[in-house]
């Protein structure tokens, strides 16, 4: 029986806590841990591990490409938040990275983050999950740029780099962990892209910006219900056991927090 | 006939100027590339591909290992120059990057550098390249927290960590490319640390601070001469033609710039 997501995600909890850092880091390690505890839900690990199963490896080999994913996304978290970009003095209830340890130490915590997601991708013997997950992360600096910059072409391209890429990345990772071939990636990764506008929809929606603000609630609610179908479909046309996967979107499309 | 510091440079440059730009990350690119033009001598990756060639490779299949190390370089430029932690306007007589493009970008042009950095070094089919920068590029930011935080335990740590990092890795990144086996890298790992220590005690006698500070000019050349000198007793004893090594040992002992 393949893990359920609630099975998955201490396992992810449990990593991370678990996780040694660099010891050149010195006292730099406490701003990355902090940063790293403040959390989430997990979703993009554990969508890596789900997909990593489903594709035929065990979860636990996809944990170091899956948590070097929510590194990846910390980071982005970590440096949105500074005063030049957001300037957030709070993430999740409590003082962001930078508010805790000043500016200075909030840059470095950001950019430890980064390079420490990048030694975990780098444990793997193909350098293919490092690579995707470089590529991943300078397509969701860009969209950061267009974002702050106010020079995106449309939402679409602006929600595809800032979240997409990440999405993506937690299926593409998981493909190079379970060594599927090139040319079997398609079909799941189709399944990523939707994954990824099902979340930024739902986001939008729950946050009364965005798709909600330009479709409407119920137009934006209807978008949503059609990528989680699209991404039912994708799955269902895979000859793997993703029965968890379709759980994830069932989740992701009714999710309220 | 091995290629000459003047010779393996203008490749260096080449390659950077040549250098296609992830697509995605679209406006952001500007600040990159002029964070990159800004150059500098290009001594890390020079080394890099030296000790390539002395260990039997192309200089040319170091190259993006070496650049990858210049971009790590570049990138930790750019983030100390930003406001909270160095606050400065000016690079090689150019305004720094967060002066040309402001400071939010310039945290991106940044992150943007590591992330091209890692997508260069995972070009390899060893992951052991990019897992090398990650670990080099760890140790960097411990030794910036070190320096910003007055908590470094004494100056050789900090430089130790905030130079000799990159200047290990101009030598250990080389010896991935070159498929040069655990077992005989330890001599060739050595003469990096001591490459490492003699730029930073030049660097300072130029600057006319730390190391000059604290033994005088005299006492801080004497112990340059004395690095430079260990460093030629290792490349003595390495079975390879050494001769452009050698060759940048006397160049970094008399810089002047």
């Amino acid at each position: 029986m393949p893990r359920s997501p609630e099975e998955l995600r201490p396992l992810v909890e449990e990593y991370l806590e678990g996780l040694e850092l660099w010891p050149q880091l010195h006292g730099q390690a406490e701003s990355v841990r902090y940063s790293i505890a403040v959390g989430g839900k997990r979703v993009r690990p554990v969508i890596c591990l789900a997909v990593a199963e489903a594709a035929g490896a065990r979860p636990e080999a996809a944990l170091a490409a899956g948590c070097a994913l929510e590194l990846v996304h910390t980071f982005s978290l970590v440096h949105d938040d500074l005063p030049p970009l957001d300037d957030d003095e709070e993430r999740r209830g409590q003082p962001s990275t930078w508010k805790q340890y000043g500016e200075a130490v909030g840059i470095l915590a950001g950019d430890a983050l980064l390079a420490e997601a990048f030694r975990l991708a780098t444990s793997y013997e193909t350098p293919r999950v490092a690579r995707e997950l470089a590529e991943a992360t300078l397509g969701m600096i860009g969209g950061q740029y267009l974002d702050i910059t106010g020079t995106a072409p449309d939402e679409a391209t602006l929600h595809k780099l800032k979240t997409g890429c990440l999405f993506s990345a937690a299926v593409g990772l998981a493909l190079w962990v379970a060594a599927v071939p090139d040319d079997g990636q398609r079909a799941w990764r189709t399944f990523g892209d939707e994954l990824g506008l099902l979340f930024q929809i739902v986001d939008d929606i729950l946050d009364g910006d965005g798709y909600a603000v330009k479709h409407g609630v119920d137009g934006a609610r209807r978008l949503a219900d059609e990528a989680a179908e699209r991404a039912r479909v994708r799955l269902a046309g895979i000859d793997a056991d993703t029965s968890v996967l379709r759980e994830i979107v069932d989740g992701l499309a009714v999710r309220t927090t």
